[in-house]
Protein backbone atom coordinates (compact mmCIF):
# COMPACT_ATOMS: atom_id res chain seq x y z
CA UNK A 1 0.00 0.00 0.00
CA UNK A 2 1.37 3.54 -0.96
CA UNK A 3 -1.50 6.11 -1.09
CA UNK A 4 -4.23 5.85 1.69
CA UNK A 5 -7.70 7.86 1.04
CA UNK A 6 -8.26 8.75 5.14
CA UNK A 7 -11.61 10.68 5.87
CA UNK A 8 -10.68 13.20 8.71
CA UNK A 9 -14.59 13.02 9.99
CA UNK A 10 -16.69 16.40 9.99
CA UNK A 11 -14.49 18.82 12.04
CA UNK A 12 -13.79 17.81 15.32
CA UNK A 13 -10.27 16.75 15.40
CA UNK A 14 -11.31 13.62 18.04
CA UNK A 15 -13.73 12.31 15.20
CA UNK A 16 -10.98 10.82 12.82
CA UNK A 17 -10.80 7.14 13.08
CA UNK A 18 -8.42 5.23 15.22
CA UNK A 19 -6.63 3.89 12.04
CA UNK A 20 -6.87 7.10 10.16
CA UNK A 21 -4.64 8.61 12.87
CA UNK A 22 -2.08 6.20 13.23
CA UNK A 23 -1.69 6.56 9.20
CA UNK A 24 -1.01 10.27 9.40
CA UNK A 25 1.43 9.61 12.38
CA UNK A 26 3.34 7.62 10.55
CA UNK A 27 2.88 9.07 6.83
CA UNK A 28 5.85 10.56 4.34
CA UNK A 29 3.66 12.90 2.30
CA UNK A 30 -0.25 14.47 3.57
CA UNK A 31 -2.06 15.84 1.13
CA UNK A 32 -5.16 17.79 2.63
CA UNK A 33 -7.95 19.27 2.13
CA UNK A 34 -8.94 22.89 3.28
CA UNK A 35 -11.62 22.19 5.37
CA UNK A 36 -9.48 19.76 7.49
CA UNK A 37 -8.66 20.85 10.71
CA UNK A 38 -4.78 21.78 11.27
CA UNK A 39 -4.58 19.77 14.60
CA UNK A 40 -5.05 16.76 12.27
CA UNK A 41 -2.27 17.93 9.83
CA UNK A 42 -0.20 18.24 12.91
CA UNK A 43 0.15 14.93 13.66
CA UNK A 44 1.81 14.11 10.74
CA UNK A 45 5.63 13.40 11.44
CA UNK A 46 8.16 16.86 11.23
CA UNK A 47 9.44 15.89 8.23
CA UNK A 48 6.52 14.60 6.28
CA UNK A 49 5.64 16.61 3.12
CA UNK A 50 2.54 18.59 3.64
CA UNK A 51 0.43 19.51 0.30
CA UNK A 52 -2.93 21.71 0.76
CA UNK A 53 -5.34 20.59 -1.95
CA UNK A 54 -5.55 24.20 -2.39
CA UNK A 55 -5.06 26.04 -4.49
CA UNK A 56 -4.81 22.85 -6.75
CA UNK A 57 -7.51 21.89 -9.60
CA UNK A 58 -9.10 17.97 -8.88
CA UNK A 59 -7.04 17.50 -12.32
CA UNK A 60 -3.37 18.39 -10.13
CA UNK A 61 -4.14 16.61 -6.93
CA UNK A 62 -5.31 13.22 -9.06
CA UNK A 63 -1.77 13.72 -10.46
CA UNK A 64 0.25 14.08 -7.32
CA UNK A 65 -0.92 11.23 -5.31
CA UNK A 66 0.17 9.47 -8.70
CA UNK A 67 3.75 10.88 -8.43
CA UNK A 68 4.23 10.81 -4.63
CA UNK A 69 2.60 7.14 -5.01
CA UNK A 70 5.01 6.25 -7.27
CA UNK A 71 7.94 6.72 -5.76
CA UNK A 72 6.70 3.93 -2.64
CA UNK A 73 6.25 6.94 -0.59
CA UNK A 74 3.39 6.38 2.26
CA UNK A 75 1.11 9.04 1.47
CA UNK A 76 -1.79 9.96 3.18
CA UNK A 77 -4.98 11.91 1.28
CA UNK A 78 -6.78 13.37 4.33
CA UNK A 79 -10.39 14.60 2.76
CA UNK A 80 -12.83 16.20 5.17
CA UNK A 81 -16.26 13.76 6.34
CA UNK A 82 -15.94 10.53 4.40
CA UNK A 83 -13.83 10.49 1.04
CA UNK A 84 -16.86 8.58 -0.84
CA UNK A 85 -19.64 10.81 0.78
CA UNK A 86 -19.59 13.91 -1.93
CA UNK A 87 -15.80 13.56 -1.21
CA UNK A 88 -14.70 13.08 -4.98
CA UNK A 89 -12.78 9.77 -3.56
CA UNK A 90 -13.86 7.90 -6.42
CA UNK A 91 -12.15 10.31 -9.01
CA UNK A 92 -8.68 9.51 -6.95
CA UNK A 93 -9.15 6.18 -7.10
CA UNK A 94 -9.64 5.72 -10.40
CA UNK A 95 -6.54 7.88 -10.86
CA UNK A 96 -4.57 5.66 -8.86
CA UNK A 97 -5.68 2.53 -10.31
CA UNK A 98 -5.20 3.66 -13.97
CA UNK A 99 -1.82 4.58 -12.95
CA UNK A 100 -1.53 1.18 -11.39
CA UNK A 101 -0.63 2.36 -7.97
CA UNK A 102 -1.75 0.27 -5.23
CA UNK A 103 -4.02 2.37 -2.79
CA UNK A 104 -6.64 2.07 0.20
CA UNK A 105 -9.87 3.95 1.62
CA UNK A 106 -10.37 4.42 5.21
CA UNK A 107 -13.48 5.76 5.71
CA UNK A 108 -14.36 8.78 7.50
CA UNK A 109 -17.53 10.19 10.00
CA UNK A 110 -19.53 11.84 7.16
CA UNK A 111 -21.46 14.54 8.38
CA UNK A 112 -24.03 13.95 7.01
CA UNK A 113 -25.48 12.39 10.46
CA UNK A 114 -22.65 14.11 12.68
CA UNK A 115 -23.30 17.24 12.17
CA UNK A 116 -26.77 17.33 12.67
CA UNK A 117 -26.24 14.96 16.07
CA UNK A 118 -23.98 17.93 17.30
CA UNK A 119 -27.09 20.08 16.36
CA UNK A 120 -29.30 17.42 18.11
CA UNK A 121 -31.03 16.39 14.91
CA UNK A 122 -30.96 12.82 14.90
CA UNK A 123 -31.39 11.42 10.67
CA UNK A 124 -33.41 8.75 11.32
CA UNK A 125 -36.09 8.44 13.93
CA UNK A 126 -38.37 5.60 14.25
CA UNK A 127 -41.77 6.96 13.22
CA UNK A 128 -40.63 10.29 11.91
CA UNK A 129 -37.80 9.41 9.37
CA UNK A 130 -37.02 5.67 8.45
CA UNK A 131 -35.80 7.58 5.00
CA UNK A 132 -32.56 10.00 4.59
CA UNK A 133 -31.66 11.48 1.01
CA UNK A 134 -28.13 13.26 0.77
CA UNK A 135 -26.99 15.63 -1.98
CA UNK A 136 -24.71 18.09 -2.55
CA UNK A 137 -25.73 22.03 -3.46
CA UNK A 138 -22.17 21.98 -5.12
CA UNK A 139 -23.79 21.02 -8.43
CA UNK A 140 -20.84 22.16 -10.20
CA UNK A 141 -18.89 19.43 -8.73
CA UNK A 142 -21.52 16.60 -9.05
CA UNK A 143 -22.60 18.30 -13.06
CA UNK A 144 -26.18 19.10 -12.87
CA UNK A 145 -28.14 20.48 -9.82
CA UNK A 146 -30.19 17.89 -8.04
CA UNK A 147 -34.47 16.32 -8.89
CA UNK A 148 -36.17 18.81 -7.07
CA UNK A 149 -39.75 16.70 -8.21
CA UNK A 150 -37.61 13.43 -6.67
CA UNK A 151 -36.26 15.38 -3.58
CA UNK A 152 -39.68 17.02 -2.80
CA UNK A 153 -41.24 13.86 -2.84
CA UNK A 154 -39.15 11.54 -0.67
CA UNK A 155 -40.20 11.01 2.45
CA UNK A 156 -38.06 11.50 5.54
CA UNK A 157 -34.40 13.59 5.98
CA UNK A 158 -33.40 15.34 3.38
CA UNK A 159 -29.59 16.66 3.78
CA UNK A 160 -27.64 18.89 1.67
CA UNK A 161 -23.52 19.09 1.45
CA UNK A 162 -22.36 22.29 1.00
CA UNK A 163 -25.02 24.07 0.61
CA UNK A 164 -24.89 27.70 1.65
CA UNK A 165 -23.83 29.19 -1.62
CA UNK A 166 -26.90 27.48 -3.42
CA UNK A 167 -28.98 27.48 -0.83
CA UNK A 168 -31.62 30.08 -2.08
CA UNK A 169 -31.65 28.24 -5.19
CA UNK A 170 -31.95 24.71 -3.82
CA UNK A 171 -34.70 26.58 -1.32
CA UNK A 172 -37.02 27.45 -4.42
CA UNK A 173 -36.47 24.57 -5.79
CA UNK A 174 -37.52 22.58 -3.32
CA UNK A 175 -40.84 24.67 -2.68
CA UNK A 176 -41.53 25.13 -6.31
CA UNK A 177 -41.21 21.11 -6.77
CA UNK A 178 -44.18 20.95 -3.99
CA UNK A 179 -42.01 20.35 -0.79
CA UNK A 180 -43.97 21.99 2.01
CA UNK A 181 -42.36 25.86 2.77
CA UNK A 182 -43.48 24.69 6.66
CA UNK A 183 -41.40 22.21 6.70
CA UNK A 184 -38.78 22.26 9.83
CA UNK A 185 -35.10 22.82 8.11
CA UNK A 186 -31.70 23.61 9.63
CA UNK A 187 -28.08 25.00 8.44
CA UNK A 188 -25.27 23.98 10.45
CA UNK A 189 -21.97 25.90 10.12
CA UNK A 190 -19.21 24.70 10.79
CA UNK A 191 -20.49 21.48 12.68
CA UNK A 192 -18.86 19.53 15.58
CA UNK A 193 -16.00 22.44 15.66
CA UNK A 194 -16.14 25.08 18.60
CA UNK A 195 -17.74 27.73 16.35
CA UNK A 196 -20.15 25.71 15.22
CA UNK A 197 -23.73 27.92 14.90
CA UNK A 198 -26.98 26.48 14.34
CA UNK A 199 -30.13 28.11 12.82
CA UNK A 200 -33.42 26.88 12.18
CA UNK A 201 -36.24 27.96 10.59
CA UNK A 202 -39.13 26.79 8.42
CA UNK A 203 -37.93 26.03 4.42
CA UNK A 204 -39.31 28.86 2.59
CA UNK A 205 -37.45 31.05 5.24
CA UNK A 206 -34.01 29.09 5.86
CA UNK A 207 -32.12 31.33 2.93
CA UNK A 208 -32.74 34.43 5.21
CA UNK A 209 -32.29 32.70 7.78
CA UNK A 210 -29.17 31.54 7.30
CA UNK A 211 -27.34 34.74 6.23
CA UNK A 212 -24.20 35.52 7.51
CA UNK A 213 -22.98 31.82 8.18
CA UNK A 214 -20.34 30.78 7.00
CA UNK A 215 -19.02 27.54 5.05
CA UNK A 216 -18.81 24.55 5.71
CA UNK A 217 -22.71 24.06 5.86
CA UNK A 218 -24.91 21.50 6.00
CA UNK A 219 -28.76 21.60 5.47
CA UNK A 220 -31.54 19.76 6.66
CA UNK A 221 -34.51 19.39 6.09
CA UNK A 222 -37.32 17.48 7.70
CA UNK A 223 -39.87 16.69 10.82
CA UNK A 224 -36.67 15.44 12.85
CA UNK A 225 -35.31 18.88 13.34
CA UNK A 226 -37.86 19.56 15.96
CA UNK A 227 -35.44 17.85 17.89
CA UNK A 228 -32.92 20.27 17.16
CA UNK A 229 -30.94 21.14 20.77
CA UNK A 230 -28.98 20.26 22.86
CA UNK A 231 -30.82 21.00 25.84
CA UNK A 232 -33.14 18.36 27.34
CA UNK A 233 -36.27 21.06 28.40
CA UNK A 234 -36.33 22.08 25.13
CA UNK A 235 -36.10 18.80 23.64
CA UNK A 236 -38.82 17.47 25.62
CA UNK A 237 -41.13 20.60 24.37
CA UNK A 238 -40.68 20.01 20.82
CA UNK A 239 -41.74 16.55 21.17
CA UNK A 240 -44.89 17.86 22.28
CA UNK A 241 -45.07 19.75 19.18
CA UNK A 242 -44.28 16.64 17.12
CA UNK B 1 -21.70 14.17 31.27
CA UNK B 2 -22.68 10.42 32.34
CA UNK B 3 -23.83 8.59 29.23
CA UNK B 4 -22.18 8.23 26.49
CA UNK B 5 -23.80 7.35 23.00
CA UNK B 6 -20.93 5.72 20.83
CA UNK B 7 -20.68 4.57 17.61
CA UNK B 8 -18.36 1.79 17.24
CA UNK B 9 -17.99 1.70 13.09
CA UNK B 10 -18.74 -0.61 10.69
CA UNK B 11 -17.62 -3.88 11.87
CA UNK B 12 -13.40 -3.29 11.46
CA UNK B 13 -12.55 -1.84 14.82
CA UNK B 14 -9.81 0.47 13.54
CA UNK B 15 -12.44 2.65 12.35
CA UNK B 16 -13.94 3.69 15.62
CA UNK B 17 -13.52 7.29 16.45
CA UNK B 18 -10.18 8.16 18.39
CA UNK B 19 -12.73 10.11 21.17
CA UNK B 20 -15.47 6.81 20.87
CA UNK B 21 -12.21 4.58 21.50
CA UNK B 22 -10.90 6.80 24.94
CA UNK B 23 -14.47 6.66 26.36
CA UNK B 24 -14.68 3.08 26.09
CA UNK B 25 -11.47 2.97 27.63
CA UNK B 26 -12.47 4.83 30.71
CA UNK B 27 -16.05 4.16 31.02
CA UNK B 28 -17.63 2.29 34.11
CA UNK B 29 -20.24 0.80 32.59
CA UNK B 30 -20.62 -0.59 29.07
CA UNK B 31 -23.42 -1.38 27.03
CA UNK B 32 -23.04 -2.84 23.53
CA UNK B 33 -24.90 -4.13 20.82
CA UNK B 34 -24.16 -7.70 19.47
CA UNK B 35 -22.73 -6.14 16.14
CA UNK B 36 -20.10 -4.37 17.72
CA UNK B 37 -16.89 -6.20 17.62
CA UNK B 38 -15.81 -8.00 20.63
CA UNK B 39 -12.28 -6.84 20.24
CA UNK B 40 -13.71 -2.78 20.88
CA UNK B 41 -15.93 -4.53 23.88
CA UNK B 42 -12.52 -5.95 25.56
CA UNK B 43 -11.16 -1.97 25.76
CA UNK B 44 -13.33 -1.30 28.47
CA UNK B 45 -11.31 -1.31 31.83
CA UNK B 46 -11.44 -4.60 33.26
CA UNK B 47 -13.34 -3.83 36.41
CA UNK B 48 -16.46 -2.16 33.92
CA UNK B 49 -19.84 -3.50 33.86
CA UNK B 50 -20.60 -5.33 30.84
CA UNK B 51 -24.04 -5.68 29.66
CA UNK B 52 -25.12 -6.62 26.13
CA UNK B 53 -28.02 -5.76 24.16
CA UNK B 54 -29.45 -8.60 23.66
CA UNK B 55 -31.70 -10.13 24.68
CA UNK B 56 -32.95 -7.02 26.31
CA UNK B 57 -35.74 -4.97 24.42
CA UNK B 58 -35.18 -1.04 23.15
CA UNK B 59 -37.75 0.06 26.30
CA UNK B 60 -35.10 -2.02 28.83
CA UNK B 61 -32.07 -0.97 27.32
CA UNK B 62 -33.85 2.77 27.28
CA UNK B 63 -34.04 1.68 31.17
CA UNK B 64 -30.79 0.32 31.84
CA UNK B 65 -29.35 3.47 30.18
CA UNK B 66 -31.75 5.92 32.97
CA UNK B 67 -30.79 3.88 35.91
CA UNK B 68 -27.12 4.05 35.66
CA UNK B 69 -27.07 7.19 34.00
CA UNK B 70 -28.52 8.22 37.67
CA UNK B 71 -25.80 7.01 39.59
CA UNK B 72 -23.26 9.23 37.89
CA UNK B 73 -21.51 6.04 36.69
CA UNK B 74 -19.52 7.27 33.44
CA UNK B 75 -22.06 4.64 30.93
CA UNK B 76 -20.87 4.11 27.14
CA UNK B 77 -23.92 2.60 24.89
CA UNK B 78 -21.33 1.31 22.26
CA UNK B 79 -23.76 1.23 19.21
CA UNK B 80 -22.84 -0.22 15.59
CA UNK B 81 -22.35 2.14 12.93
CA UNK B 82 -23.30 5.72 13.78
CA UNK B 83 -25.74 6.14 16.43
CA UNK B 84 -28.48 8.30 14.39
CA UNK B 85 -28.57 6.72 11.56
CA UNK B 86 -30.95 3.37 11.57
CA UNK B 87 -29.13 3.14 15.39
CA UNK B 88 -32.11 4.04 17.53
CA UNK B 89 -30.46 6.20 19.26
CA UNK B 90 -33.05 8.95 19.14
CA UNK B 91 -35.01 7.01 21.52
CA UNK B 92 -32.01 6.56 23.68
CA UNK B 93 -31.48 10.27 23.83
CA UNK B 94 -35.25 11.09 24.50
CA UNK B 95 -35.42 8.37 27.05
CA UNK B 96 -32.21 10.27 28.75
CA UNK B 97 -33.72 13.42 28.37
CA UNK B 98 -36.64 12.75 29.74
CA UNK B 99 -35.17 11.63 33.07
CA UNK B 100 -32.78 14.81 33.28
CA UNK B 101 -29.60 12.54 32.68
CA UNK B 102 -27.14 13.90 30.81
CA UNK B 103 -25.57 12.92 27.81
CA UNK B 104 -23.55 13.36 24.68
CA UNK B 105 -23.63 11.17 21.58
CA UNK B 106 -20.28 11.08 19.65
CA UNK B 107 -20.96 9.73 15.98
CA UNK B 108 -19.34 6.92 14.16
CA UNK B 109 -18.45 5.78 10.81
CA UNK B 110 -21.95 4.97 9.60
CA UNK B 111 -21.92 1.57 6.90
CA UNK B 112 -23.58 3.61 4.22
CA UNK B 113 -20.53 4.71 2.94
CA UNK B 114 -17.97 2.75 4.17
CA UNK B 115 -19.27 -0.85 3.95
CA UNK B 116 -19.77 -0.17 -0.25
CA UNK B 117 -16.13 1.05 -0.10
CA UNK B 118 -14.82 -1.47 1.23
CA UNK B 119 -16.25 -3.38 -1.81
CA UNK B 120 -14.69 -1.18 -3.77
CA UNK B 121 -17.80 1.01 -4.60
CA UNK B 122 -18.26 4.60 -3.99
CA UNK B 123 -21.67 5.99 -3.21
CA UNK B 124 -21.49 8.96 -4.83
CA UNK B 125 -19.70 9.46 -8.02
CA UNK B 126 -18.89 12.62 -10.11
CA UNK B 127 -21.48 12.31 -12.69
CA UNK B 128 -22.97 8.65 -11.99
CA UNK B 129 -24.51 9.34 -8.37
CA UNK B 130 -24.85 12.94 -7.45
CA UNK B 131 -27.45 11.59 -4.63
CA UNK B 132 -27.80 8.53 -2.28
CA UNK B 133 -31.14 7.43 -0.28
CA UNK B 134 -31.14 5.70 2.74
CA UNK B 135 -33.32 3.20 4.27
CA UNK B 136 -33.77 0.54 6.44
CA UNK B 137 -35.06 -3.16 5.20
CA UNK B 138 -35.65 -3.94 9.56
CA UNK B 139 -39.44 -2.63 8.70
CA UNK B 140 -40.29 -3.36 12.20
CA UNK B 141 -38.09 -1.35 14.14
CA UNK B 142 -38.52 1.74 11.15
CA UNK B 143 -42.22 1.47 11.80
CA UNK B 144 -43.83 0.90 7.74
CA UNK B 145 -42.02 -0.46 4.95
CA UNK B 146 -39.88 1.91 2.65
CA UNK B 147 -42.31 3.75 -0.02
CA UNK B 148 -41.04 2.10 -2.93
CA UNK B 149 -42.89 4.30 -5.66
CA UNK B 150 -40.30 7.23 -4.26
CA UNK B 151 -37.40 4.74 -4.05
CA UNK B 152 -37.97 3.64 -7.73
CA UNK B 153 -37.76 7.45 -8.71
CA UNK B 154 -34.86 8.57 -6.68
CA UNK B 155 -31.99 9.07 -9.02
CA UNK B 156 -28.65 7.92 -7.91
CA UNK B 157 -27.39 4.93 -5.53
CA UNK B 158 -29.82 3.45 -2.92
CA UNK B 159 -28.49 1.86 0.41
CA UNK B 160 -30.46 -0.58 1.97
CA UNK B 161 -29.65 -1.58 6.34
CA UNK B 162 -30.35 -4.44 7.19
CA UNK B 163 -31.80 -5.59 4.00
CA UNK B 164 -30.75 -9.33 4.13
CA UNK B 165 -34.47 -10.63 5.72
CA UNK B 166 -36.43 -8.94 3.88
CA UNK B 167 -33.80 -8.76 0.54
CA UNK B 168 -37.28 -10.43 -1.68
CA UNK B 169 -39.68 -8.02 -0.87
CA UNK B 170 -37.21 -4.81 -0.96
CA UNK B 171 -36.03 -5.87 -4.58
CA UNK B 172 -40.19 -7.17 -5.48
CA UNK B 173 -40.90 -3.74 -4.12
CA UNK B 174 -38.66 -1.76 -6.37
CA UNK B 175 -39.25 -3.43 -9.76
CA UNK B 176 -42.87 -3.48 -9.10
CA UNK B 177 -42.84 0.45 -8.59
CA UNK B 178 -40.67 0.78 -11.78
CA UNK B 179 -36.84 0.20 -10.98
CA UNK B 180 -35.07 -1.09 -13.76
CA UNK B 181 -34.74 -4.73 -13.09
CA UNK B 182 -31.11 -4.76 -14.78
CA UNK B 183 -29.57 -2.07 -12.66
CA UNK B 184 -26.32 -3.31 -10.77
CA UNK B 185 -26.80 -4.27 -7.26
CA UNK B 186 -24.87 -5.73 -4.14
CA UNK B 187 -24.92 -7.24 -1.29
CA UNK B 188 -22.01 -6.72 1.31
CA UNK B 189 -22.16 -9.06 4.09
CA UNK B 190 -20.10 -8.37 7.52
CA UNK B 191 -18.52 -5.25 5.49
CA UNK B 192 -14.99 -4.15 6.41
CA UNK B 193 -14.68 -7.49 8.74
CA UNK B 194 -11.95 -10.26 7.78
CA UNK B 195 -14.83 -12.12 6.74
CA UNK B 196 -16.26 -10.04 4.24
CA UNK B 197 -17.89 -11.80 1.56
CA UNK B 198 -19.42 -9.22 -1.65
CA UNK B 199 -22.23 -10.42 -3.98
CA UNK B 200 -22.90 -8.68 -7.37
CA UNK B 201 -25.72 -9.11 -9.68
CA UNK B 202 -28.81 -7.02 -11.64
CA UNK B 203 -31.38 -6.11 -9.04
CA UNK B 204 -33.80 -8.49 -9.99
CA UNK B 205 -31.55 -11.37 -9.47
CA UNK B 206 -29.83 -10.50 -6.10
CA UNK B 207 -32.18 -11.78 -3.54
CA UNK B 208 -31.08 -15.70 -5.26
CA UNK B 209 -27.60 -14.17 -5.92
CA UNK B 210 -27.29 -13.69 -1.87
CA UNK B 211 -28.37 -16.76 -0.45
CA UNK B 212 -26.66 -18.32 2.37
CA UNK B 213 -24.93 -14.79 3.37
CA UNK B 214 -25.07 -13.78 6.78
CA UNK B 215 -25.99 -10.67 8.80
CA UNK B 216 -25.09 -7.70 9.30
CA UNK B 217 -25.23 -6.86 5.09
CA UNK B 218 -25.73 -3.73 3.36
CA UNK B 219 -27.37 -3.38 0.13
CA UNK B 220 -26.28 -1.20 -2.40
CA UNK B 221 -28.47 -0.56 -5.87
CA UNK B 222 -27.63 1.78 -8.90
CA UNK B 223 -24.87 2.37 -11.31
CA UNK B 224 -21.82 3.18 -8.87
CA UNK B 225 -22.03 -0.90 -8.72
CA UNK B 226 -20.52 -1.31 -11.43
CA UNK B 227 -17.02 0.03 -9.85
CA UNK B 228 -17.17 -3.08 -7.09
CA UNK B 229 -13.78 -4.51 -7.14
CA UNK B 230 -10.45 -3.79 -4.64
CA UNK B 231 -8.69 -4.51 -8.56
CA UNK B 232 -7.78 -1.93 -10.43
CA UNK B 233 -7.76 -3.82 -13.89
CA UNK B 234 -11.21 -4.80 -13.35
CA UNK B 235 -12.14 -1.57 -12.14
CA UNK B 236 -11.21 0.06 -15.68
CA UNK B 237 -13.27 -3.12 -17.32
CA UNK B 238 -16.15 -1.67 -15.16
CA UNK B 239 -15.41 2.26 -16.53
CA UNK B 240 -15.17 0.89 -19.77
CA UNK B 241 -19.11 -0.39 -19.56
CA UNK B 242 -20.54 2.66 -17.78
Amino acid sequence: MSVFLVGAGPGDPGLITVRGLELVRSCDVVIHDRLVMPELVDEAPAAAVRIAHEPHTQAEINELLVAHGRTGSRVVRLKGGDPFVFGRGGEEVLALAEAGVPFEVVPGVSGLAAVPAAAGIPVTHRGLASQVTLVSGHFAAEGAPPDYEALARAPGTLVVFMALRTLGSVVEGLVRAGKNPRTPAAVISHGTRPDQRVVVAPLAELAEAARGLEPPALVVVGEVVRYASLDAAQMLTSLSVA
